[in-house]
């Protein structure tokens, strides 16, 4: 059975993030790049962004985090990427995969596998991107996900035995898994699909997260308590732009709201469905 | 005289697409990709974007329609463009064309011109640029139009006759043209000029409805059905915020929650001016 | 002591880039382009981008004013950006210099020295940046300052004084000075630093502004009108934003929404604190 974290944890990360306010490195896809900074503003963390291979790669050094997102890979940007998760390891810091629509396409594919040698300290993905990784057929068609969470559960599990790492797969209910201990969170609104970019800014909010975590379990726990906090600012949300009548443009600036605003007994009602 | 469509022919494409969900590959400029990928998902479209030449040229076979936009071309982006336009050719899927700022500029223009004779499914532009295509004195003062659309319809059709393809010249009324049969679309309103990329955006729109089109007169009706779903949805956002005496911040939200709910009895009310 | 300016020099100001609409070319980082263009929109000014090397250098005999701004910067966007200063300055315009976490990184720092000695119509800074560039040490944390603005001034009118130009720190008070005359825009919120590129955008209204100035004080003068339209715009969003217990997200909407509707009254009244 997949565990749930209880609102205190969670609000004691976020209380940690927000005191803290840790500075993540986001090399990201040029569709999201302002969203992400703006997500990881609202939820009191501060982003950075670089392009530069030498820049990416000193920044390792004063960042509390790095981001990779392989949304709009590109050669220059490989070569960045590669210098900055060395020197993030190096320099003994945390990093994020999020392999947007890998499986099919001819550079992120192999690029991917590269990375995951690298050990990356969480892999987050959608159902699709789990389950190419995990070496499964997963029909990949675009950077949406055509399967649900639950069916990539396994693999996900697999997945982090096998690279010793946390995988987080998300979808309606997240799962989150170092391969023996695995949480759920509930609370995923579908208006979350229908703004660009949710996930990926939601891998820049676990970066951001696990920076403040100091063990195995923590790290773990900081992953889940960013997925917990952006679903519950996500149906806080949701539910004031369905109260109007309206959609999902007013809904993305609500979550933006929302995660700035969240505070402990929000986190505690709506994570009680 | 220029034909307007039918609310029931708009809303026939329009449930088209918020049912096939069409995956639409953009090649746009750094400024709208967001703005962009936010349009398509509002309107029931899937957006996807893609850098790498490589993965440009491999995602053809995926997406449903491509679009080309010049905005912020450069060297690594165009050798991408014409890639993806080439196996989308082979993949006989339609693409689609926005000349941005096409006339003096001294990469994009040759490479406009070049692409012109691969035969974009249709042409969206503002009145300078299609004039410039047309080769047409144009005064060209950065990404907008100084000429109005009616001034640009003779050319619009002209160009369309020439390169048998489907032009759309979008300004105060929208026309769009095979060279014989011409529609219009009345509403645009003026708050449209104080967002940036929605001219961008509503090509995106184009390509995610002429993907649901099976001949040339569906791919003009379908190209002015997004024009006229655009438009509305522009018209019903604009009243909302002027009622409000709120601004274009408000009003590129109120666009999207537009799009996303728009029906059928809207979309007939907001036609009949 | 640093002066203020009277309500009636920043409207008039502002009236002059409402008439004018200057075309303001934006070579600025990925993460707030479409940001920048919106603010430039929004404030009756007229947004343009262009990546490549010889359309940004061509592009100077059209537009009113260029945005430099270091964010993102990359070898290509280097050679762009020199190409781009150059044919401005043959040109006879002006240009704003936005020095991106300039002092640690490696591409920009040498780069941006480089750039001093093409005389920058205004340099547009946080207190950590100026104080980097006046060869002061700075503590930079990424993007953002870890000073104060008060700190920073006395670094701002060295600079002026060395490079004859105008420097602009800008914190909860900015300074505007060319080393002789300072002037003080108070007014500025906290909610500006949750929002990304709010300094970014800033700079580029500095640019738009400026084009309308034909004297050296004018340019002071001018640049302090964009900082103070700029900060009663935010003062103006983040009350209303806090008004409805909301948000960053809902704030942002509301900035653009000000800096489209700001009249001389609104002006008056919420320049007197």
């Amino acid at each position: 059975m997949a565990q749930m974290l209880s609102f205190q944890t969670v609000a004691r990360y976020q209380q940690r993030v927000r005191a803290v306010a840790p500075l993540v490195h986001c090399m990201t896809n040029e569709v999201v790049t302002n969203w992400t900074a703006n997500v990881l503003l609202a939820a009191g963390a501060s982003p950075a962004m670089l392009a530069d291979v030498q820049e990416a790669e000193a920044f390792a050094a004063v960042a509390s985090a790095l981001l990779i997102n392989l949304g709009t890979l590109h050669q220059a940007q490989m070569q960045a990427m590669a210098a900055a998760v060395t020197s993030t390891q190096r320099a003994g810091k945390p990093w994020v995969l999020d392999p947007v629509a890998v499986g099919m396409l001819p550079l992120r594919t192999p690029f991917c596998r590269e990375l995951l040698h690298e050990k990356p300290t969480v892999i987050r993905g959608n159902p699709s991107e789990i389950l190419a990784l995990a070496g499964e057929a997963a029909s990949v068609r675009g950077p949406d996900s055509t399967q649900g969470s639950d069916e990539a559960r396994p693999s996900a599990e697999r997945l982090a035995r096998e690279l010793k790492t946390i995988v987080s797969v998300t979808g309606a209910t997240d799962y989150i898994t170092d391969g023996e201990r695995t949480l759920a969170v509930n609370n995923g609104h579908p208006l979350l699909q229908r703004v660009t970019g949710t996930g990926c800014a939601l891998s820049a909010l676990v970066a951001a997260y696990v920076s403040t975590a100091s063990s195995k379990n923590e790290i773990l726990e900081a992953a889940a308590s960013a997925c917990t906090v952006f679903a519950v600012a996500g149906k806080a949300a949701a539910q004031k732009a369905l109260d109007r009548n309206e959609g999902p443009g007013s809904f993305a600036v609500y979550l933006l709201d929302a995660l700035a605003t969240l505070d402990e007994t929000t986190l505690e009602s709506k994570m009680q469905k």
